[in-house]
């Protein structure tokens, strides 16, 4: 439903007074602008015979890319969908000891659902970084500064969504999901330390 | 033009094989929708009594952001059509010297514009990252991952807004343009990077 918005009405609901759509949908987003330009990027260097030589390799991010925007796109949806069953979990009835019980489970369940999308969003993101890197160093130099905003977006997507992951984590009371989400964190930080790294020292020897 | 369509349609025109829109397009954004966000977590102190002694801050504080919003999300449009004035200047005719002239001017012209924008986007990017820096620190701390994905699509943005200037920089050739614009990206970077780090010092004490 928020995908076929206006931007500009989305701007509007963003900016509301209404908690939802909040920052995890966002994450979302900006990993999808991301794997978009890259795409772009890719579409702008496939059938040109100054880069002969990595048109497989290319059309190979290419499909990868596409795949990620249309992941990412509907998490933009699903993760407001997420949040508001935590709310409407939150908002159910407590007046007996059964009703206690019924409500903390639908509660946790929530949680645990609201902490595992901005998870794998945030993987998504990851993903999407490596391919921008890849492109910037590979693909269409006049679209060189494309690939760069690419990476930004998909850097700022995955922290973005892991503040998600970890603001949910901190409401889980299994200990092995929290101990199994916060392992996949740590992996997804080390691995977008270096990625990041490596996008920043190609774009400034490229662009300047 | 590029405000009116869905975010499908957005994110399918943004991948497709012409290079406009492009990251420069895509820097406006992430700081139009990291100032809607700042916006929004505005909106969830406002009249809330448990934060009563920041009520007039917040509320300048908003009246910023979304004026904010308003300028980058003109700047979405604004920079796909400086581009296309670049691209259009390149194409001039150049059969007689007349004309060579004529075409190299209009291509210098296009280009400061060019570079101007985005120069003013990254300027506007480092505003709202200032305000979701404040709102992080003094908002509602419900909202304080909506506020740092804020702070970190502001920074993303202003980055990606910053490509574009220096892209664009190189081909400039009057000198004193140059220079100055050069010394006004160096003041941003200097002041982003001091926010950015304030930024993820308080996300990292309030969410973890």
């Amino acid at each position: 439903m928020l995908m076929q918005m206006k931007l500009t009405e989305f701007l509007e609901e963003l900016g509301s007074n209404s908690p939802a759509p909040g920052g995890g949908s966002i994450a979302a987003l900006a990993g999808a602008l991301g794997g978009a330009l890259a795409a772009m990027v890719c579409r702008l260097t496939v059938g040109n015979s100054k880069y002969a030589q990595v048109q497989s390799e290319i059309a190979g991010i290419l499909s990868q890319a596409d795949q990620l925007v249309s992941e990412l796109a509907c998490c933009v949806d699903a993760d407001t969908e997420a949040f508001n069953k935590v709310m409407a979990a939150y908002k159910l009835p407590k007046a007996t000891e059964i009703e206690k019980i019924a409500r903390s489970e639908a509660i946790q369940q929530a949680m645990v659902a609201a902490a595992r999308l901005p998870l794998g969003v945030a993987g998504n993101c990851l993903k999407v970084l490596s391919l921008a890197v890849r492109v910037l160093a590979i693909g269409n130099s006049n679209a060189a500064s494309d690939a760069s905003v690419a990476g930004l977006m998909a850097h700022a997507g995955l922290h973005g969504a892991l503040y998600n992951v970890k603001i949910n984590l901190s409401s889980i009371k299994d200990q092995t999901t929290q101990q199994d989400m916060q392992a996949k964190v740590a992996g997804i930080i080390a691995e977008d330390e270096r990625l990041h790294r490596e996008l920043l020292a190609v774009a400034s020897k490229v662009i300047g």
